[in-house]
């Protein structure tokens, strides 16, 4: 059972956060939260997202499973204005989900669950690297790395207590370097990773709306972002796998 | 012959209004005022404007047909500034106009009337069900269902007293329904009738700069919108040609 | 020898102003300036660029030529934020330039100068006709023209002590005068040649931010348009071959 309004900008917030990764996703309700964790098809990548009864204007849910379209979602979420309220009411034993917003009322079957990926594990990875960074200095650092190159190093250098980024192209190289002045805070233990480009610039998209994203990293380990959303009554969580570091 | 000033706003206005639906048209000229009748080249929608001599700023004309090239008119427009006066001059016996605006002169062949389909009888339909919508609500309703159908219903529901849209996707489905709060006025006769939405798509960008739009349906029956322009000195008017309603 | 520090928006400007015509130049650095003169691959247009010391924040140079890659200097640009204070320096016994802006380090092998064409020689021609246009006045004019044409005239009508632009389509003509009113000066001698709209489409765009623009003109001889950048601390010339008019 689902019945709750939420207000349409976080709404929006969130579904952005998913579709960053996935085109659907299994969204499980609970007495105090809604909460899915997808990996993209490439396995690269894992979002997580909670969403507490807080961040909502009503809330009342039961355990249960949904099949969200993300893709479908972005264009309904396209016809809503900025102040809308939006009301989320399962229908017909579950299977079609209604969404009432401005005078609309839209209707959409829910996909089978049993046709999307199971709930992923969160791998056990110890990632010791840690800064907290304004989301949209991360966001801008990505985009001017995608300008020369589909890689982009993320580091830590504990001596000169920065947080890093650095992009090598043919002919040319960019290095972005963020002291204490910049960062929100920095653990100062060496890492250094290599990522893909393409991924980096969808998450980025998203975090540049956050205040600040809670950066984890190790040696040619992942890398984990970790922000809120919904003032902070909703909290994202992104994982990317490294790629091999060429001569 | 005619020799008119109009503020290019208004110009504008009017020629996207035909622009909708034709690329060329018969311009009839007359003593107190300029109007066409125009029919899409598939039959299915037409398109009427009159523009009243009081929506000029100087307006001298006598009975005549001119063949305007309405995409060249958009071309012409998108050099114009905002608060351009533009003045229409017919030449050469008036085988050519010109339109000068701001330093420019720009002179034109006008099209030979003879190539311009006849205008269209406006056919004699009985639509007996009335709502005034509010145009931004009415092209918001259109794009809405333009995401998830090709077809668009539009309605009159007598009891609930309110005129209403619904669209219908393979997995999902979009009502809007506008109460007595949101409409101008309604006259609650029951009706229905199944239109395509391309056609409504360019309709609706038009109107959705009206104040309001008198939108008239009956059951299976065409709908006709009809708007101000001009600060009331000029009126549109669309028909559009119902589509049969698939089981 | 080069460091020297400049606001990204003076250097995005004059970058511009270069891209306009070419992907690459040699830039000659000296002790009170930098510069450039390019011509374009086919030979048609010219331009010329000095940057004087004073439109820098900081500047030391000493004599020397550096091979550009415009294309990439662009990108860069796209990176900046509108404040930022730009810092270049010359690496590595001048085969490397960095750039340095809002925490980025931004290195780039610098181009082999004797793969870029030499510096052209300007042409001794006299052109008697000149009028100072506000930029985007003549911008606007080169956009009109573009929609119906890709040849356009300019000229200097002495009797009616006007600077015209004209342009002439299949069914159409355009006609742009600007008199006294209009014009920042003009010296009416008779003049008019044939331009090609491509090239100065994009000398428009950069001459669009540009007060004035002296355009001195002859009889179906090149057009030349002087301008300044940076506060009056520099200068830029583009120099255009004339079309042959067809009857």
């Amino acid at each position: 059972m689902l019945k709750a309004t939420i207000d349409a900008e976080i709404f929006r917030e969130s579904i952005d956060a998913i579709a960053a990764l996935v085109t659907e996703c299994r969204l499980h309700t609970a007495e105090d939260q809604i909460r899915t964790r997808s990996v993209d098809t490439a396995n690269v990548a894992m979002v997580s997202l909670e969403l507490q009864s807080t961040a909502f204007n009503s809330f009342s849910a039961t355990a249960g499973e949904l099949g969200l379209d993300i893709a479908k979602m972005k264009n309904i979420i396209g016809m809503m204005g900025k102040g809308d309220a939006l009301t989320l009411t399962l229908l017909d034993e579950e299977r079609k989900l209604e969404l009432s917003f401005g005078g609309y009322r839209y209707s959409i079957s829910l996909l089978d669950v049993n046709t999307i990926r199971k709930d992923p594990n969160p791998p056990g990875i110890d990632l010791p690297g840690k800064a907290v960074v304004p989301g949209d200095a991360l966001n801008n650092a990505i985009k001017a790395a995608a300008v020369i190159s589909d890689k982009i190093a993320l580091g830590i250098d504990p001596d000169a207590m920065t947080f890093y980024m650095e992009a090598e192209g043919d002919t040319d190289h960019i290095k972005l370097a963020l002291g204490e002045d910049e960062l929100v805070a920095l653990s100062p233990v060496q890492a250094r990773s290599l990522f893909s480009i393409d991924y980096l610039k969808d998450m980025g998209r998203v975090m540049a709306r956050a205040d600040k994203v809670e950066v984890y990293l190790g040696i040619d380990h992942p890398v984990r972002f970790v922000f809120d959303i919904a003032d902070g009554n909703g909290r994202v969580e992104y994982l990317l796998a490294p790629r091999i570091e060429a001569d």
